[in-house]
């Protein structure tokens, strides 16, 4: 903990690995692509979830579970869902492992399956497998349903929380009796994703919708919310899609609407995964460490009391007595931390580099002028208050380090996106990091050739297209849509 | 919905099925083996899990997430762990589909594995690996780690939330400095799980351990809580292992003591499972369904209005006003079903089933009495109260619920233990159904003359151990241990 992180200009996704580690986020699992969430990361994502849930339950929703388990035969029936996924899955063949005549433990031939089990990339099939079940008739409709589980894509480059072989989400599937409504409904859960990204993790998002060679493989839309990381690359945080009845169509899913007529059922997905946690380290993280969102922060305030006997500590739990339970009232998560094993140095990197936003220092000094130092992690300034009311004014600046946090990243994002009108400019910021809003003329072979020259993608459509003279920004055609260039995670 | 279930008395475990489809417990997956929890199942498990997680976070434990898949090496390192589980798993052994000649989807052969990897049935082995990395010194110690999970135990006998090839469950994993320090540990968590149980489910449970034949793989010693069904068989409800060095040895996770020795970390693992809500079912049901305890129901109080016009459903409305504003703010959950598809018949068959602890029903005749009717789902029994304060009067009666609920089912388990000293009566009692307590020689012998016999095995040992001159029920020795025996799930 003594040692830094690798600075951010240096080695960005050096320092991102470092900060990852050090703060004791996550860890390399032992099976090559797998991590393993340690209980200080695993505690932010219990904050985000907490809010997910909340969103989807006041919008509706409720949870269930299905099986992690899929019948290779699943994989196969929505054509472009198959392309999309087959080819990083993994595949349960036997149910047995046995001892063999040397005493190794080897897979029992005897019992290879019948079929081939896939563990669930996602969990398009399966769902609709049951909806096939579950529906009849309008007044089945419509089927809110979300459900928090582990999904696996084979990955082999692996990047703790932004590209690993399991990974943590939810995933809401819905089915809907028309068109219009299931439409609404995958709006409306981009909604929720933005409000929630911006409101409690204070990152800034970009909405839109993904051209054809970046949508969900067996969707008709996809939204999405797209943030900028500190590097100035694109991280796509969230995506929603409108699947049309593709699914109800592969699964032979239809219901009986309100004039008496068959028709197959129309449906959404959604989902937000683990990887909203690398956005947070690398939209606010600086060269101390991870900067924590107050409404995020496992702990808000950790207090670090500077003492040399027992006597002297408990003077001072008794100096902060009225603060803490101040703290206890407005539900402020602090730390005291006790710790002689460590000196208070240790302690000030240790929590600097957790991100905790307020840090506290309270010694003999401090009793006797009726103060408390406090520091904030997102500006570093340091002051000194008074400790009569601390507790409101500290949890005041909280509120200003959550606001604070959201102001520099939306600054960040304004300072980096240009619109651009000429492909040499294009490049240049494509290469030195940026989004770039511009034209396009709407065919995959000027977004194919773009990217094979720049690396840049289209990370969305926007949804405002008021554009008028807009040429195509590779072509020079007249451009059918406005879009959002960058280099993405 | 309008048909009942099958009656317990003729086919217990056809009712039991019944239940669970008809109240919308759960489904079975389209992979043989699999369970699809749907909504109404999912949200008991909410409740059970987050009384759970809130204990498990007061007494000092916090959340982590480790990986799904294991590689088959790690499953041969502790001796009996392999013994335990390598015969019923799932092994994955490829990473990539393809499309053949013939445009069928099949398991490409190039992405076969170097070494197989195993989904998890349970994680002691991936854990274990990690506090290698993490634990060094005494002071990196305890480590109090809970996950909650998916696991897999291939199974082909499916029987919904008792035996399914997929489950959910908590599992903690626990690293400590001594050995008297982990027995308490695991000790404690026993005592969380009875507290839970008892008290949130309302199902009594007996306390003990388990005997050689029956303790975890890898254990020292096994603790374990057993409910008694309403077939008058056992099931264990929840377990807690103290695993003394075996996994620290197995994967030389040593640590530095306060003395400077180095010493292998003693261990203790404790997990309970959806299987709970299949003792929920057996405990609690009867021949109308699910009867659910408040504390973990759903919906706590369901209020069905009679009503023919919009009218009248108005009137209604403004009726109840205060009492379901009062319900609010004592966080009462109810539910109005205003639904005009169906007749108040059937709701009334729908809540049964579905367990709803109270019925209101309202008419125009009760808002003339200014009376409401309430019907008690544990008792059956019907009453008109005032709507006056309705809404305490009846947050009091779920009180009652919850208390008469947990007292039928300890008068239950109290009437079927019997103390008993004949092998002929341990016989019959066995066979029609029941607990018995008696003495047992301790010998591995008698404990497998006996199951082969009768069926019955020992649910525990009585940490009470308080006998004299007791004898073996089966070799007429002198008994070394007072247990419970008989037939379990």
């Amino acid at each position: 903990m003594s040692k830094g992180v690798t600075p951010q200009s240096s080695d960005h996704s050096k320092w991102y690995t470092d900060v990852i580690t050090k703060a004791q986020l996550a860890d390399y699992g032992p099976v090559k692509g797998t991590m393993v969430i340690r209980p200080y990361g695993y505690s932010i994502w219990e904050s985000i979830k907490n809010e997910f849930d909340m969103q989807f339950k006041k919008t509706g929703h409720v949870n269930a579970y299905f099986p992690l388990f899929i019948p290779k035969s699943f994989l196969a029936k929505e054509a472009e869902h198959v392309d999309g996924f087959a080819k990083e899955c993994a595949v349960v063949t036997h149910s047995k492992l046995k001892l063999d005549e040397n005493k190794n433990l080897v897979v029992d031939p005897n019992s290879k399956l019948e079929e081939e089990i896939i563990v669930r990339p996602t969990s398009e099939t399966v769902i609709w497998s049951m909806y096939k079940k579950w529906i009849n008739s309008y007044r089945d409709l419509p089927i809110l349903i979300n459900q928090w589980a582990n999904v696996v894509r084979w990955e082999m480059r692996t990047r703790l929380f932004l590209r690993t072989s399991e990974f943590l989400w939810q995933e809401g599937h819905t089915a809907h009796a028309s068109e219009e409504e299931a439409k609404a409904e995958a709006l409306k859960m981009l909604d929720v994703y933005q409000d929630v990204v911006q409101n409690m993790m204070a990152i800034p998002v970009l909405t839109g919708y993904k051209s054809n060679s970046e949508k969900f493989a067996g969707a008709i839309d996809t939204y999405c919310i797209e943030a900028m990381m500190g590097d100035k690359k694109a991280l796509q945080a969230g995506t929603s899609h409108y699947l049309g009845q593709n699914f109800a169509k592969a699964f032979d899913v239809k219901f009986q609407n309100d004039k008496n007529e068959e028709e197959y059922v129309y449906a959404t997905s959604w989902g937000v995964s683990t990887r909203l946690i690398g956005a947070l380290i690398m939209v606010h993280g600086d060269n101390k460490g991870l900067r924590l969102p107050p409404k995020v922060a496992p702990i808000q305030v950790v207090i670090v009391p500077i003492f040399r006997s027992d006597e002297d500590k408990n003077k001072i739990l008794n100096y902060i007595d009225s603060l803490t339970k101040g703290f206890d009232t407005l539900n402020v998560r602090y730390l005291f931390d006790d710790r002689t094993t460590v000196s208070p140095g240790f302690k000030f990197n240790e929590w600097e580099m957790k991100g905790v936003p307020i840090r506290l220092e309270v010694g003999s000094r401090d009793i006797e002028s009726n103060n408390i130092i406090y520091s904030r992690r997102d500006t570093n300034v340091k002051n000194e208050i008074s400790i009569n009311g601390a507790h409101q004014y500290l949890n005041h600046v909280l509120e200003k380090i959550q606001n604070s946090l959201f102001e520099q990243a939306q600054k960040f994002l304004n300072d980096n996106t240009y619109k651009i009108n000429s492909y040499d400019d294009f490049k240049s910021i494509v290469k030195k990091g940026g989004f770039v809003e511009c034209g396009w003329d709407g065919t995959d072979e000027t977004e194919a050739a773009i990217k094979k020259d720049t690396k840049a993608t289209i990370r969305c459509i926007s949804f405002d297209q008021e554009h008028k003279d807009l040429q195509c920004i590779y072509s020079g055609s007249i451009a059918k849509y406005k879009v959002i260039f960058s280099r993405a995670y």
